[in-house]
C-alpha cells in the first residue's frame, strides 16, 4: 500500500518539484497534484513528471492525506488560514520553509496535522527546471515540532523524509532558526555583500575561489529577503558576530601581526576541514 | 626543438608540481629539476613524474634556461638574491606568486630575465599530491611586466603560458594587486572570518551553501598570511569596502526595509550571474 493516496504540493519550484519527482520515483503516492501561483510553472511540472495533475483551485485539498507547502515563507503564512478549514482531519501538512519559528508558531495553531520541516537540500537555482528526484538522498532534514505538534503527524513526517533518503534532525523551531542564521542565512548575507562590493570590471579576473564564495549570491532576491526578515533578530546577531571576527582579522593585518594572523587562519582551517 | 633545455622549479607543491607535469606532458623541456625546502616533497614530485631530478643545491641553476619560482612569497623574496649571480644571462625566470608588486619591484632589479606571473589556477589544497597537469588549460594567467622587464623575456613567458593552455592578461603589478585584493584576497579573508564565527556545534547543520562559501578557508594559513601581508594596503581598503556594503544590508534588515533589501540582493544576483 502506498504511504499516501493524494498529495497536494503548493509551489512547484525547485523543492516542491523535486519532492513530486521523489514521491513518484519511490511510489509513495497514488496521485500528486500541484498548485502554483504561476499556472505555467505547475503545467511545466506536470510535463516534467513531477506532478500528475495541475489544480487551479483549493478544492483538491479536501481529499488529500498529505499537503506540502513548498512556497516562499510569506506565501506559506498567507495560505495557511485559507486551507485550514478545508483539510481532512487526518491530513498531514508539512512545509519546507527556510525559517521555522514564525511558520510553526502560526501553522501549528491553525492546522492540527502540521509538522514544520526544513530539508537542507536547496541550491542557488530556482524553479521546476532544476528539480531533481534525488536531492534529498543523503541530505539533512530538520524537523521542528513544538508543544502543539501531534505525535502521529510527527512520526509520519519523519517516516516520509526517511523514505526519501534524508537524515533526520529534530530541533525546536527557535533553535533551528538560531543555528541556520549562522550556517545558511549569514553565508547568504556575506555572499550578496561580497558580490556587491567587487567593482564590475574586476569580477572576471578571478579563479575558482571567488566563484565558490559568491555562488549563492545568485539566489533569488525575493525569496531571500523574506528569509532574512523572517529570522531578523537571529541574523542581526550572527552578522554582528561575523563583523567582530572580520574586524579582528583586519586589525591583525593593519598591525602587521603575522603571528596572530596565522593563528586566526589556522584555527579556521582546522574547523573547516572537519566539515569535509 | 624543445622550448627549454633545462628547467629548474623552486617549490614542488601544487603549482610547481602541476607546472612540472604540464611541461613534461607538452614536451616543452628536455629536463626538469626540482628543488624544495623539504627534500621529501621534491622526492615525491619525482616519483609522481613532475620532475626528472631532485636538486639539493643551487648548482643546477647555472645551466638552466628557465627557472620557475613556485614557492611562498617570502621564500621567493629570500631566494632571489641567492640565485641572481648564478643565472645564465639568457635564462628566463618567472614566479607564480599571488601578489605581484612587492615581488616584481625586487626581482626585476635583481634578475634581468625576470617576468612576474600569476596563474589563477590554484585550489585550497596544497602540496604535490594534488598537482595536476591540466590545471592551466583554459585558466587565466596574469603577466605583470614593469619598466625594467625585457621584451624578449616577456614574449617567452607569454608563449610558455599560452602553450600550457592559459589565456593571458597583461597588467601592471600595482593594478594586479588592486584587482586581486578584491577578487581573491578579500574572499579568503571573508571565508576565514565566516568559518571562525560559526559555533563549532552548528557547523554540520548546513547545506552546500556553507561548504561553498567556506571552502577556501581550508587554505594554508602560512601561505595566506604572507599573501595578505604582501598586499596589505589594498586588502585593508577592499575589506573596508566590503564592511560598508555589509553594514548597508544589515541596516536594511534592522529597519525591516524589504524594498531596499530586495534591491541590494537583486543587484548582486544580476552581477553574479555574469560570472557564470
Amino acid at each position: 500500500m502506498r504511504m499516501f493516496n493524494r498529495v497536494v504540493i503548493f509551489g512547484t519550484g525547485l523543492i516542491g518539484g523535486s519532492l513530486g519527482l521523489a514521491l513518484k520515483e519511490k511510489k509513495l503516492a497514488r496521485q500528486v497534484i500541484g498548485l502554483s501561483r504561476h499556472k505555467k510553472n505547475a503545467e511545466l511540472a506536470k510535463r516534467l513528471g513531477a506532478i500528475d495533475k495541475v489544480a487551479t483551485t483549493l478544492e483538491p485539498i479536501a481529499g488529500a492525506d498529505l499537503v506540502i507547502l513548498a512556497a516562499p515563507i510569506n506565501t506559506i503564512m498567507e495560505i495557511a488560514p485559507k486551507i485550514s478549514g478545508r483539510l481532512n482531519k487526518k491530513c498531514l501538512v508539512i512545509d519546507v520553509g527556510s525559517t521555522k519559528n514564525e511558520i510553526v508558531s502560526k501553522l501549528n495553531t491553525l492546522i492540527p496535522g502540521f509538522v514544520g520541516c526544513h530539508p537542507l537540500a536547496g541550491s542557488e537555482k530556482k524553479g521546476i527546471v532544476h528539480a531533481q528526484k534525488n536531492i534529498f538522498a543523503g541530505s539533512l532534514c530538520v524537523i521542528t515540532p513544538n508543544a502543539k505538534t501531534q505525535k502521529s503527524s510527527f512520526n509520519k513526517a519523519k517516516l516520509l523524509w526517511q523514505k526519501l533518503g534524508a537524515k533526520i534532525l529534530v530541533l525546536s523551531p527557535k533553535k533551528h532558526d538560531q543555528i541556520l542564521s549562522f550556517t545558511s542565512h549569514l553565508p547568504h548575507v556575506i555572499a550578496f555583500s561580497l558580490t556587491s562590493c567587487i567593482p564590475d570590471k574586476f569580477f572576471n579576473i578571478s579563479s575558482g575561489g571567488l566563484k565558490d564564495v559568491t555562488r549563492i549570491s545568485g539566489s533569488d532576491a525575493s525569496l531571500w529577503s523574506e528569509i532574512f526578515l523572517s529570522n531578523r533578530q537571529n541574523l542581526l546577531r550572527s552578522i554582528s558576530t561575523f563583523q567582530t571576527k572580520l574586524a579582528k582579522l583586519k586589525l591583525a593585518l593593519r598591525q602587521k601581526d603575522k603571528r596572530n594572523l596565522k593563528k586566526i587562519l589556522s584555527a579556521a582551517k582546522t574547523k573547516r576541514e572537519r566539515l569535509g
